[in-house]
């Protein structure tokens, strides 16, 4: 297997609405190895997408997505089957660690709560597991693919030093565990593809907003940073990275 | 702290229908230390609780509990408060891998269901967390306690080899990393209870019946075999062995 992707590929970022996800979209869009990006978001036709799909032109195709709807993720992995559209790189971003109601990261036990465990897993775990199912029978062929996901540290259960966060902490270790496992069925079926955890660093969106006061300022990236840092990551991961957990700057994280 | 489990204490296990839950009750039954044991099912009147109910008389107590009811799991832990039951041992035994119907381990992508992974993760991962939530206050105080669970070497992400068993493998590396993460809250709120993730080798229960042909007959283990076994891992761990990951033998196991 080559180690670089394709000279001339399609790349799709689910959950690409803004945030890391929209950084890795535009950031695709200055390579000139990206022939087309499918941005996928639960509301295309809002934020900042149609603005840079007019500006795109057809390089750039947003679909409705949502990771929490299996229908949803089957159905914009037809569109791409039917269109003829195999993607060499398929990036899935959404992630949940509060959403500013009923879902916040845990301080105690006493915060633990059965319906914010159940959306926070839909969210950062299933639908990855979903994402996987319906995406990789479609880059299987020839050529470096990359089926690479939105990780954390913090899902390390090694490298949990701190505690709390009980619902996203759990839902990346799960996570962590569905890309190895797929990693496992991809090395007999779908030899091509490389699959991998990715660990961006606490980056400037809504998802760490609230935790930013402790971050000193040089270890709090922009997204754009992080998009060019995941994306080197990416072009650089070799057979035998397949299964693994990387940080934005290449170095591996125990599970 | 202690190293030993008090010279006389409560014990809860919960899953005791049945299978490891039914043979720990067994066996704590047979140790002088304990004076009771509250054995919680999901029909505590059904299967062989009652019977062994009428034997033992009032050293054993059955509850109903179902792991996936948040409010059954908040009603039987209320009960223990308000007899002024206080356990120093609680095991979480149940656990779902197949349910003969709409869950089954997958054997590849293709059989992965947002249905049964919302099931898998109810019983082995969101369950776990709420008897954390609910049990680990009535345990603070004097004098070691442990809170164990039924984990599995298949939860591991580093040691996954194989493959398969998607929601299996991430519900209990999900588990895992609730007990880690619990385990440091316990380091400084409730500093007797020690946690642990304990993997039962496997036993020949219903759990494992459909995949019991390629096990060689000794590392088959009886509920009886295995109940002991996990009761001398549980009556070693020290402190510092609060949030760990140990086999039938004592052995830790990788995240």
């Amino acid at each position: 297997m080559p180690s670089s992707l394709p000279s001339s590929f399609t790349a799709v970022v689910q959950g690409s609405g803004r945030g890391i996800g929209l950084a890795l979209v535009e950031a695709l869009l200055t390579l000139p190895a990206v022939e087309r990006v499918v941005a996928t978001a639960r509301d295309p036709g809002s934020g900042a997408l149609p603005a840079l799909s007019a500006e795109h032109g057809g390089r750039l195709q947003c679909l409705a997505l949502d990771v929490t709807e299996p229908e949803s993720i089957e159905r914009a992995a037809e569109r791409l089957r039917a269109s003829g559209i195999r993607p060499h790189l398929v990036l899935n971003v959404a992630g949940l660690l509060h959403d500013g109601t009923a879902v916040r990261p845990e301080k105690r036990l006493e915060d633990l709560n059965a319906a914010a465990l159940e959306r926070v897993f839909a969210v950062n775990t299933l639908g990855p597991a979903l994402m996987l199912r319906h995406f990789l029978p479609l880059m299987a062929g020839d050529g470096k693919a990359v089926f690479a996901a939105l990780s954390a540290r913090v899902g390390s259960i090694e490298d949990n030093r701190l505690g709390g966060w009980y619902a996203y902490r759990a839902s990346k270790a799960a996570l962590n565990q569905i890309l190895r496992t797929a990693s496992i069925e991809a090395r007999r079926r779908f030899r091509n593809i490389v699959i991998a955890a990715l660990h961006p660093g606490t980056t400037d969106t809504g998802l760490s907003a609230p935790f930013q006061s402790n971050v000193p300022p040089e270890r709090l990236f922009t997204p754009a940073f992080v998009a060019d840092r995941l994306l080197a990551v990416i072009d650089d991961l070799e057979a035998e990275d397949s299964g693994g957990f990387f940080a934005w700057d290449g170095q591996a994280i125990p599970f």
